[in-house]
């Protein structure tokens, strides 16, 4: 029986900016003591008995993103694959392009575990568990969801009414699906004991999945169908991956997996689990995993307090004082503060809104941008300088350009730099520098087994990204 | 008649951390609208009609700085004079240094109008109306205070009963000065009518002043005149400066000039003042001068709202978004973010205590550095590297000096700057770069005439400030 968990990483988190934004997303939020959501989920997912693959489902942006953070903990080498989305399309249509690929790859009979990114799941053993339960009932053709048993009456999440009166092994029959309750509902059925969060995460076969899309949602299936023939499958680099194509791709139908098929679905089971889970809805859940002091404070970073109770205040930076207030959640980045309370934590979508009405990219960017040679941090723009601190990858090098309108000066503060200068070449070593002209030709390259740190100073009238030609790229950009 | 405005700028304004702080204190605060306090307090003086000499009580490490803010502001070309006191010594001690210096240079009948360099005072002709009653009654042998009519009954200042029956030209006598008082004793003196907020602004003539403290605390006369008699006035350099000894001035007893004289001279009188007047105590004070939108808000820099109420926003730099807040007070600096609300904002000295005990340095710089030859701005503090801007004025010269541990790269942004490496010497002009290796002698010099801004990248393994041999300086730094 092959499994193969369907990481789902799509969505922004814009209830959990400044931290999470377009280009960093929620899974790619580091949680307090190391990791971040994705690698959690990923780790979670490839400690699973049979998996022979983990597909993610992701956009082209966050590819190299997302391999350096699997890299970055997978020890057992899994195979990894890609189905890249030019655009986000709902859920629905991510899972049939997963479950189309891999029936390509893996045939009708291999078990598809569709998880989202940017979950935790405390209990890892619980989780296994379910997991085991849920392949199962997949290989008896059911569509397997993962009932969260309620802790509370939340009217955040829609539930799962199951049906007592047909048990299946480790599981039970799905009477209905129900919408997000209001608070009285909602304390009817935590009472009832047989209704369960539902959490967004299946368990399925793939020919089980494909027939049941077909019957209930024909053209999602049809025109992701016709995408993925549109869309050549890569291989090489350690992983496959599929850009799916953007002009076919958008005649796909925008519905969640759960209206599309799951509510219409005859053959839908779950499984009740205690597992821990929590979705990290809003910063009110992320505070919940900083330990509390004496003052119901919960501080990440260097926080003075004076008279203040029940904050939260997460500052990778800068030095934080709180005087006489409560019940705030303060979240500060580079460039971008949040100040709001425990009860409007859910109303911080509304700022992100705002910055996009408002064409600005603090919901965009964060000052770190990953590229496939490394990283850029930009450190400082000012009146007539921007100044950037640049990690090249071992063996990694940038394309070889040129830029109009500024001159560049590298300084390199750890390893060696190989640097195309015009006609020269020339080996910098740690505590050496250099100086590109406007107009000359130049490329940097990391020729050591180290990473090489340097910073940019650039210089001149105009500084945009914009100002640059690119001649040669060893990641196929030259025609961007 | 010869009037000599005395600024006193010693007070640090712990409640307006975490933009205040030792080596930028309060007086140097940017207000809405451009200049700072200090500079509208020294334009408010050097307006008045007969100011021969502004005389300046400061600190050494604030000279350049107090330099630099009047002469930015200064067309007049006033004769300039300060007195640096080692540390602070309360204000009996700073009014007789001032007396003392006057009685030598300009003779006991010069009067001194005594102004604190952080005040506000809005109505500028009302202010000249009163400081010319205060030189008249001074004349005549008074100690004139400044009595502000109340506006509402505030418990944060003293207050001056004037003599109802004992009326002068212009002014009342004082019966006596009351304590700070509570908020029902603050309400009887607002409705009595003959009480008046002490603003610690006095006029009185060097002859008068001296007599009276000799005769009230001659222990601070005479510990002042024998510091006076162990510190040399030098001249030159555009204006004359007297740094106080350290030794002799340790003996001077540490009280007000309120209790020392004021209290228990029977010569003082007030002139009852309607000025503007605003000591900008606390974030409350200084919200006041920012617009308020229809929300009750008051944002200085980029603020998104939602749902927020009368809340008052500083940053300098970066987005700062509400959500849901109301009635707090957020000051957002480079290193440092104060969130506080209106009912606790005199407590934010409280996390100035704290930064002191706990040895940190929030509390004493920012990231902006003053030096003789201009300024410095640290600009990130890496891991194996330090960037700072640095800002060297007109024909002004760095020490000649060399670091043992790092390399220097110096970027000219703007400006042209003359560069001493070793034995070479070569003109970088702007968009160059050089570097200087460590245990290189150099010299960093700007030959233009309009400012040169540089970015250095220090890089090595060690980069203290303390790692610096100097071997010529023009600012006497050498035996540093």
């Amino acid at each position: 029986m092959e499994l193969i968990p369907v990481i789902m990483s799509g969505g922004v988190g814009s209830r959990l900016w400044p931290v999470s934004r377009e280009t960093h997303p929620k899974p790619f939020m580091q949680l307090p003591g190391g990791q971040n959501l994705i690698q959690k989920t990923f780790l979670r997912a490839s400690s699973l008995d049979g998996v022979v693959e983990i597909l993610t489902v992701t956009n082209r942006e966050l590819l190299f993103k997302t391999e350096d953070e699997y890299r970055a903990v997978d020890r057992a080498h899994h195979s990894l694959s890609y189905i890249l989305e030019p655009f986000g399309r709902n859920t629905a249509a991510a899972v049939a392009a997963a479950a189309l690929q891999l029936l390509e790859t893996r045939g009708p009979d291999a078990c598809m575990l569709v998880l989202a990114a940017d979950h935790l799941i405390k209990d890892q053993a619980a989780f296994a568990t379910a997991v085991a339960n849920a392949v199962t009932l997949a290989t008896q053709g059911w569509l397997v969801t993962f009932g969260i048993k309620p802790t509370y009456p939340e009217t955040g999440f829609g539930y799962i009414e199951a049906d007592a009166f047909n048990k299946l092994a480790g599981g039970q029959k799905v009477a209905r699906f129900v919408e997000k309750p209001n608070l009285d509902t909602a304390k009817a059925y935590v009472s009832a004991g047989n209704y369960y969060w539902n959490s967004g995460m299946f368990c399925f076969r793939v020919g089980t999945v494909l027939d049941e899309l077909r019957a209930h949602a024909p053209d999602v299936v049809e025109a992701v169908a016709a995408t993925l023939e549109a869309s050549r499958l890569s291989t090489g680099k350690g992983y496959s991956c599929r850009a799916l194509d953007a002009e076919t791709f958008a005649n796909v139908p925008d519905i969640s997996i759960d209206y599309a098929l799951m509510e219409r679905s005859s053959k839908v089971a779950t499984i009740p689990c205690d597992i821990g889970w929590s979705d990290i809805g809003s910063w009110n859940a992320v505070s919940e995993l900083t330990h509390e002091d004496e003052n119901g404070n919960r501080f990440e970073g260097e926080v003075l307090s004076h008279a203040s109770r029940n904050n939260y205040v997460n500052s990778e930076e800068r030095l934080t004082a709180l005087v006489g207030v409560e019940d705030l959640l303060v979240v500060d980045t580079p460039d971008a503060l949040l100040i709001t309370n425990r009860a409007h934590a859910q109303d911080v979508k509304h700022i992100v809104q705002q910055l996009k009405s408002g064409g600005h990219t603090a919901h965009l960017l964060h000052r770190t941008v990953h590229r496939p040679w490394g990283t850029y941090t930009t450190l400082e723009n000012g009146e007539r300088f921007k100044i950037k601190r640049i990690v090249v990858k071992p063996k990694a090098s940038l394309s070889l350009q040129m830029h109009h309108h500024r001159s560049e000066h590298w300084i390199v503060v750890s390893g060696m730099a190989v640097v195309i200068n015009d006609q020269q070449e020339l080996m910098l070593n740690t505590n050496e520098s250099t100086f590109i002209r406007a107009g000359h030709k130049h490329r940097l390259q990391n020729p050591g087994v180290i990473d090489l740190v340097l910073i940019e100073v650039q210089s001149g009238d105009y500084l945009g990204e914009d100002d640059i030609v690119r001649f040669e790229d060893n990641y196929g950009r030259v025609d961007n």
